[in-house]
Parts: structure tokens; C-alpha cells; sequence
């Protein structure tokens, strides 16, 4: 994993789809100051120094007042020329989380509105974005058929020269041998 | 997925992991100027502007002379204060990908050993970093029980605002209805 020094050339944002799995319910926001006022997750970006889970848990929180704990991560969204990003590339990241409280006290400087919204609903509504439509058909699939079909969890493990820790996402294997 | 400006905190390395379905094996590297000799995938820093996929099929390429394709996304770390990283995080993506051509004409530079090997004695072997140990178990599950058990799919989205295209990365949705 060692390489020549680069330098960095993305920024990265995480959004949280927070599901309650009592009711099918997924946590959404509508942002302020939009022409279209669309459904999405929570979210924002990374501080530096942050990991992607705890991203997540700090914009759902900020935003939409729920507390929540992370699951796994979900998608990843590769982005070039982001129009927010000066010429710089963009890393999204959708994580699943699980919630901790169900009041909503949100941010109105950030959101016009926000709701438990049924994964039903978010999955076939036209008021959201691609990314998060498609992200709720696939939690949705995730509610019926277990979250192990969609997860990628994370381990943390030791980095081999500096004694420091990374997170490692990717497919849970089986505990039995493969 | 609108937010504020922000700037770039991370750079993107990847690697690419070659399988060769017909007989088990994949293409594994050694560093030049390392203590010990690891047995890794090839890889690194993506240019700017580069899709994940592209950079890992133009490092495997360089470093060992084998042509591949991209075919998924199988392992995502991140990494704050990385040593090569001058205090900027790192997010290093693992990908798999196909053989195009099997001819190993490695580049003396960069690598001091290149072969095919046995994902099982990859998989086994203490010669190799734990990430690398990690990824050789996802993808022999992979092999023995179907790739898509371990795959993220990649499609290409067309952004709402901008008319430029995004990659999204995630489990591959049953065609048929969830």
C-alpha cells in the first residue's frame, strides 16, 4: 500500500439513511434553497481527520436533530468536476444507520422539511434524486430479504508501519471457512 | 448531494486485483525498497480526474504489463495522517478485474518480484500485508461461490445539474422486482 507522495484531489461527503426497522421508515430531508424540492438523506462533509461513520452520525444529528449509530456503508458515488468542489474530484458515501431517538427537532437554516418517510414511499416518489431513489430500493430490498445482501461492513485494523488504525469496508465473509 | 464548498482532503489510490478465473490464480507484485517482501496488488495514486476503474487498469498495466478490464468495486479503506500522505487521509479502493492478456513483462522500477499465484496460497501466505491476506479470502469466497457475492457494480449515472456523468458503486439489485 505504499506509494510516492501525492497529494490530495477529492473531497468527501457522506449522507446517513438512517432505517428504522420497526416500521420501514427511513429518515429524509429536504434542503432550503432549492428550485425542486426533493427528498434525499442527510449529510454533508467530512472534517478533516474524520472517518466516514462518524460523518454520517454528526450531519443526521446536526440536521435533522435524530440520534443514530452506524451500520455499514452502502454506496459510492465517483464524481469529477463537481460543480461545489472548485475543479476538484468528489468521493460520496451513503452509510446505514441505526436509530438512537426517533424526535425530529431539525435545522431550519439547512432544511425546508424533514420526515420519517416510508422506504415504500422514497422508493417510487419522482420528488428525490437518483442516488437516493436508488438507495431506498436497495435498503428496501435490504428490509425484506436481510441487510446482509446490500452491507459493507467495517473493521478497524492496525496499519502495518505507523502503529495507527484505518477502517476497512467490504463484503462480511461467511465466520465458517470459505 | 448539494453542499457547501468545501476543498480536497483526500487523495485516491487503488489497486487492481487480476483474477484468472480459468485456473485460481491473481496478479501479485513486491515492492522494490522494502524491508520485507510482501506480496501485494498493483496499484496507485489516481491522476486527477480519473475514474477508480481507469486508474486500476493503467497501474496494473504499468507496473506488470498485463492488460485487464474493470469489473467491481471490492474493498474501500480510509486512513487519516497516512505517512505518504503529508497529514491529508488516504482512501484506497481495491477493485477487481479481468485478465485482457497474461504476459508478465514487469517494470523493474517499481516491482522487484510479479507473478500469478494461487489465490489460495495468497490467501494463506504471512508474505503479504493484511489487507491484501483480506482481500485474497473475499475473493477466493468469490471464486468457490460466484463474484456476486463479493462485488459492488458499477453504472454510470447522469448528474441532475451539471449533464456530466457520476459512477455509482453498489450490491447489484435483483432484475426482477425486490
Amino acid at each position: 500500500e505504499s506509494r510516492l507522495p501525492g497529494f490530495a484531489t477529492h473531497q468527501v461527503g457522506v449522507a446517513g439513511a438512517v432505517v428504522d426497522k420497526s416500521n420501514g421508515k427511513v429518515l429524509v430531508v429536504q434542503d432550503r434553497n432549492k428550485t425542486k424540492n426533493a427528498w434525499k438523506f442527510p449529510g454533508g462533509l467530512s472534517d478533516p481527520g474524520e472517518n466516514i461513520g462518524a460523518t454520517a452520525v454528526r450531519e443526521v444529528l446536526e440536521e435533522t436533530g435524530v440520534h443514530s449509530e452506524f451500520r455499514s456503508l452502502l454506496s459510492i458515488r465517483q464524481q469529477h468536476n463537481h460543480p461545489g468542489a472548485f475543479g476538484m474530484s468528489d468521493m460520496y458515501l451513503i452509510c446505514r444507520l441505526s436509530p438512537l431517538s426517533y424526535h425530529i427537532d431539525f435545522c431550519p437554516q439547512e432544511c425546508l422539511r424533514c420526515e420519517w418517510l416510508p422506504l415504500e414511499e422514497l422508493a417510487q416518489t419522482t420528488d428525490t434524486t437518483p442516488i437516493t431513489s436508488r438507495v431506498a430500493r436497495l435498503l428496501l430490498y435490504g428490509l425484506k430479504h436481510g441487510f446482509n445482501h446490500i452491507d459493507l461492513t467495517m473493521e478497524e485494523m492496525p496499519a502495518v508501519y505507523s502503529g495507527m488504525f484505518y477502517q476497512l469496508y467490504h463484503r462480511p465473509l461467511p465466520k465458517k471457512k470459505a
